[in-house]
């Protein structure tokens, strides 16, 4: 997407220096633009474990080009293996991490020696391309969706009102994005769009991440604590909420950021549609009962009892919000049942959030057996 | 209530000196502990009005002091008039504000001059104590349902959970609070309460000012985000959820600080029981649909956009949490409705949240005409 009138996708290999890879540093954003040289497997390895790239298929994208610096040393079997483990470990419970390099390595392991740099940045570059055109058909799909919305009340208001909460957005992904590439897309064919962005405490990524690349791409939005989404929903402020996840049941339960499941909640209440876009890869076939299967990281507390963000000054601070003898608890996912979820955007088509639904659009996993 | 096992009130008259007043700088709170002293009217208003003081009940608790400071000086009908007048300007739209200086007035116009100053400080006293009985009662039907769940669970848990919203504690009030009342006389009589503090965002009043309330007290609690209360009651970790509020309508809406509908909604889905704890007082009997006839207050985005707290060196900080070019919506309270409150819990007893539940205990108010 666009950062002022400039094209980004949020990995990408040097126009001049093809064994160069850049990406943005994630944790200095939304205040500074800083792009990252990447150039060797430590540098690669350094920017997952630290978070200046985050976001499950960015992940596996950069981790992909990191396999390639490590195969320009040495491109043995012993390499290809020792490298994979190394990256895998930098954050080992990122399932896109290990998809990508499973298939990296299931590519480049039957290859001579000699041919497998060159290939591995291909295959890199591939998992890139796979994974912006994944996005693409999701957004060309949720756009049908406000499309209709659209056609349906320009009469009665000026703008199509859309929430979302934490951030799928184009930088968690190469490119596009999954829940807000629907809105990208609306936004640019000049539907007038507004975001309400969720804050999403505890670590804040719709104030950080969402707003920052709403406001890069010139897409109208506003700010609001997640506790104001339901008041705007009794009031007809929202016509759409979009969202995206990161696992979704055999029978369309969706696993999402802490505080989701409030949402779905008020959207039900209130008639709002209440959408969830994600790539196939996300649907997790052999769970079905998503609030009694899937399990839910509990982080740190003290992620609820500091914040940070810059002062006055602009430099980067972190402050304590609460007596210094309080302690916070920090479930950092929700699981929203399937019967709150208007439907799911998929690479493939819209689909109802059920067993049926999903088996419509995908018939080659009817015959795996439910757990 | 216990601040480390000295009990104090949240306003009262220096032990020595009758015509003293003694306050905590609530804006300091909860990294210093600044207790104030109020002498004179405007002191009084200047507390009022940078907030040193808020909760409605304490508001109208001070301002009676303050009109008492001024008839010390001149006890003339006309600077009763001026003054109710000026400390009424201080927050305009505080209910309580405008009914204790009424009251005031009422009281003290009839008599002589001479016997104004005096009468003041005895009848705000009045005031200060009757806020306290009202308070202590509320504790006290609250405390019956804690104490049922308790006899209930204690076979099958080691606690009771509960679940609170912003800051409707003492520290809001002279003393007891409304919606911590029952969790404070629980404690005390040996109940092993937890109460999970969510932050409320975006003035933090939990982060702030509950979370310091119960920990000054001794009462076991947790900070949470306001995101993390649905996911908790889905697995069982919430056993009750007590709130206060700012207006309850004639058929039992609740008007409460913004995020109350979305813990209200999860509350129904998952069985959990929803109360709210208020003085009669706060019954509006001329609205009925809180929904659609209470105005909401529309905050500053600023609030939204920045946060406060304490920096690593403990000094006072306020930062931004998002890029400089996002703005914040900030709607302050939402309305829950009645359909989603298991019940409340008033000074004369608990009723339902209904125009029949209401009437039962208030039958005086049966008469009035519902708008």
């Amino acid at each position: 997407m666009k950062i002022n009138g400039t094209p980004y996708r949020s990995v990408w290999r040097d126009a001049q220096d093809p064994r160069l890879v850049h990406i943005f540093d994630q944790t200095k954003l939304p205040w500074t633009l800083d792009i990252l040289d990447l150039r060797d497997v430590e540098a690669v390895a350094h920017a997952i474990r630290t978070m200046q790239v985050r976001g499950a298929p960015l992940i596996g994208a950069v981790a992909a080009y990191g396999l390639a610096f490590a195969l320009d040393d040495d491109a043995s079997d012993a390499s290809l293996e020792k490298n994979a483990a190394f990256l895998h470990e930098t954050r080992p419970t990122a399932i896109n991490l290990r998809w990508a390099l499973e298939r990296m390595v299931a590519h480049l392991s039957p290859l001579p020696t000699h041919e497998r740099a060159e290939a591995a940045y291909r295959e890199a570059d591939a998992i890139c391309d796979e994974d912006v055109k994944v996005n693409e058909a999701i957004g060309r799909h949720g756009l049908e969706l406000i499309r209709a919305l659209w056609a349906e009340r320009r009469l009665v208001q000026d703008r199509i009102n859309i929430l979302t909460h934490c951030n799928a957005g184009w930088i968690a992904t190469v490119d596009w994005g999954t829940a807000l590439a629907p809105i990208y897309m609306a936004h640019d064919e000049g539907i007038p769009v507004h975001v309400w962005v969720d804050e999403t405490r505890p670590r804040n990524q719709g104030a950080l991440l969402t707003a920052w690349e709403l406001g890069a791409h010139g897409v109208p939005h506003t700010l609001i604590a997640d506790n104001a989404g339901g008041h705007l929903m009794q009031h007809g402020e929202v016509d759409l909420i979009i969202v995206g996840t990161d696992r979704v049941t055999r029978q369309g339960d969706v696993a999402n950021k802490i505080g989701t499941y409030l949402k779905a909640l008020a959207a039900h209440d209130n008639q709002v549609p209440f959408w969830v876009a994600l790539p196939s890869s996300t649907i997790d076939w052999r769970v079905t009962d998503g609030v009694k299967e899937i399990p839910i990281e509990e982080r740190s507390g003290d992620e609820v009892t500091h914040v940070h963000g810059v002062d006055e000054q602009g430099h980067p601070a972190r402050i304590r919000v609460t007596p210094y003898e309080t302690k916070g608890a920090n479930p950092a996912f929700d699981v929203t049942p399937a019967r709150l979820v208007t439907g799911l955007i998929t690479e493939r088509g819209l689909c109802d959030a059920s067993a049926d639904g999903l088996q419509t659009l995908f018939p080659e996993q009817a015959e795996q057996p439910a757990s």
